[in-house]
């Protein structure tokens, strides 16, 4: 039996059952077009939807000009094609036969293409595609310095790419080079200097690729942490951002230029939950625990609660700790939780409910959620 | 669209799709039949339902002599309902006039009870039901040192009990006493002396009930750290345990009596992984991250294979670390975890593969996946 939405259309903010994934509706569409109004010409935006799991963000960010998304998985971007997704590129690499089958037959329904980072699994994905009698753009993820997946910049990346480009069956279509644990790095100029090394890393492949006579059209990579420095870059063309259309907790802990903590985008999504549970002063118990709000990378922050701090999650319960125990909220309250980690906690959902002032305004489903393999 | 199930009934182990959530059943049917057989006469096993989330499980815990189940939430509870099982304890509280509905109409069609700790909340609870024209058990939740829920043994607990004895609709059925975070106290002597704290305040609140002329006919509890203890006491007669199904690598680091691993019961549930990126030595990517398996007790064990171990999850990514180079796994090796915490991991997914031996018997839903209300 499939889950009931925690609100309907036309509903006060006060009668969503919780814990529910609530969207700031006026909030995300500011963060949209201050995204698109960031990009500058020569520059694409290929949303990364791993934040969102949504046809229905997806759409709303390429009507304001992304040209497609990004996803982490191939049932991840089934999800979405068949929700109405066009164009996904898996920022990632597919290994296995069952994966490799499907992102070969999604290739025949969508603009389709995925990252390698091995000789080997460029083979296996040229026969599936052929199988398929689709054709695939394939990425050379290099590692620009997360040392999580990428082959080495230089000769052992022009060496992948040639392997693609000798495939009747992908196209190379550039190098894939995000700096993943740079995102969170707290202060820019931290991370103006790993994107500075991840740019020397592309000058030095992309010369390679030339003299062995291999065009580069993408070079891919940025999220919300660090786009401003791919931007200037002057080598990255199109960029991978999602956490800016919801702003969560963590990111909002990174420092600006000037010193100050980050404000080009505004938190937007919500873990809307209830007091369950309020029985001595300075102390209550919420309804979402760590299976409503995900904590990996940490406890959400409450939202507009003066003194009011989220200090455990178990399960299903969320432990409040109050500073002023006459500010004790009562049997019933909703707490509002700015997450510490957006993608992992939208993960956890079925539904979001969008809400504009004290109007329930949407109910979206998120499409791929659990779309894991 | 559905999300398909990861394996088809028949097949190898090694043509499961990944992630997949893969229970050994041979594992998992000797820890259900070690529990039911250590449950004495006059102790009833209702097993924890938040671990599994399965009809089928409860089905197989019920066969075995569990009377029923506990869920957490109203909506765990409805899922389960609606997939045939017939006798459910919400062992929590719950507030809120949607779930007080809710809770109300689901005891018209199964034997439903659940825990209080506050006298509005009673009221609240009491009109919902009469307005249903159900009836429910209502257990008074007490506080035996876990400082989360629940009301303070004694007078506070006996107040409540003579409220829901008072209405019409609702029958006092006992006490809830469950001791949550001793279950993850290391040793068996630090677990035991929680418990003996938590009898002590069971005994000197049934005494006031006594007192009170109120029978109490539920003393409920205990986990699979700490059901032994419970057994011992002779206060409690219903045992909650739900994790000794699946045997997660937290509830291992426990230690027994005799100071060795504790070892009643044998990991039973995995994520089955693959490696997605091996680019060097000593290092490989696996495709599952914390997307895949929850990480709040812990990164997940490897199984059975020696010198690798997890230490680092993003979303959908875990690195590896392999101490001898020459054991480095290839690309598309698959590598069994065993999670750190089931339950959240359980929630993660939609499907359970089943398998026996070498082979995939049987696929069950994940029935109440992300039912959080």
């Amino acid at each position: 039996m499939p889950l009931h939405p925690p609100a309907r259309i036309g509903q006060s903010v006060d009668d969503i059952d919780t814990p529910a994934l609530v969207i700031d509706l006026d909030a995300f569409e500011r963060n949209i077009a201050t995204m698109a109004a960031l990009i500058p010409d020569g520059i694409r935006l290929r949303a990364h939807a791993k934040t969102h799991k949504s046809a229905k963000i997806a759409a709303l960010q390429m009507a304001a000009g992304a040209i497609g998304v990004c996803c982490q998985k191939v049932s991840e971007a089934s999800q979405l094609v068949e929700a109405g997704v066009t164009n996904v590129m898996v920022s990632n690499q597919v290994v296995g036969q069952h994966k490799l089958s499907r992102l070969a037959e999604l290739a025949g329904k969508a603009t389709v293409s995925v990252c390698v980072d091995d000789a080997e699994n460029i083979t296996a994905l040229s026969a599936a595609v052929a199988s398929a009698g689709t054709t695939l753009q394939v990425l050379v993820e290099i590692d620009v310095g997360s040392h999580r997946c990428g082959v080495a910049p230089g000769e052992p990346a022009v060496a992948l790419a040639r392997l693609i480009a000798d495939s009747d069956a992908l196209e190379f279509a550039g190098l894939q080079a995000y700096h993943g644990s740079a995102q969170h790095f707290r202060t820019d100029a931290e991370r103006g200097s790993a994107i500075e090394y991840a740019v020397a890393d592309v000058e030095k492949t992309r010369r390679l690729l030339t003299q062995a006579g291999l065009d580069c059209p993408i070079v891919a990579g940025a999220g919300t942490g660090t786009y401003s420095h791919e931007i200037a870059s002057g080598v990255y063309n199109e960029l991978q951002a999602g956490s800016y259309v919801f702003m969560d907790a963590d990111y909002a802990r990174n420092f600006d230029g000037d010193d100050e903590p980050t404000s080009a985008f505004e938190h937007a999504l919500f873990v809307v939950s209830t007091v369950m549970s309020s029985t001595r002063p300075g102390h209550a118990v919420l309804d979402a625990g760590h299976k409503s709000v995900a904590i990996d990378s940490g406890y959400p922050n409450v939202w507009k609660r003066e003194g009011t701090r989220y200090t455990g999650a178990s399960d299903e319960h969320g432990v409040l700790e109050i500073d002023d125990a006459h500010n004790t909220p009562s049997l019933g309250e909703h707490i509002w939780l700015v997450p510490g980690h957006c993608d992992p906690t939208v993960n956890l959902h079925n539904w979001y409910v969008g809400v504009r002032g004290d109007k329930v305004e949407s109910i979206w489903p998120v499409d791929a959620r659990g779309a894991i393999y």
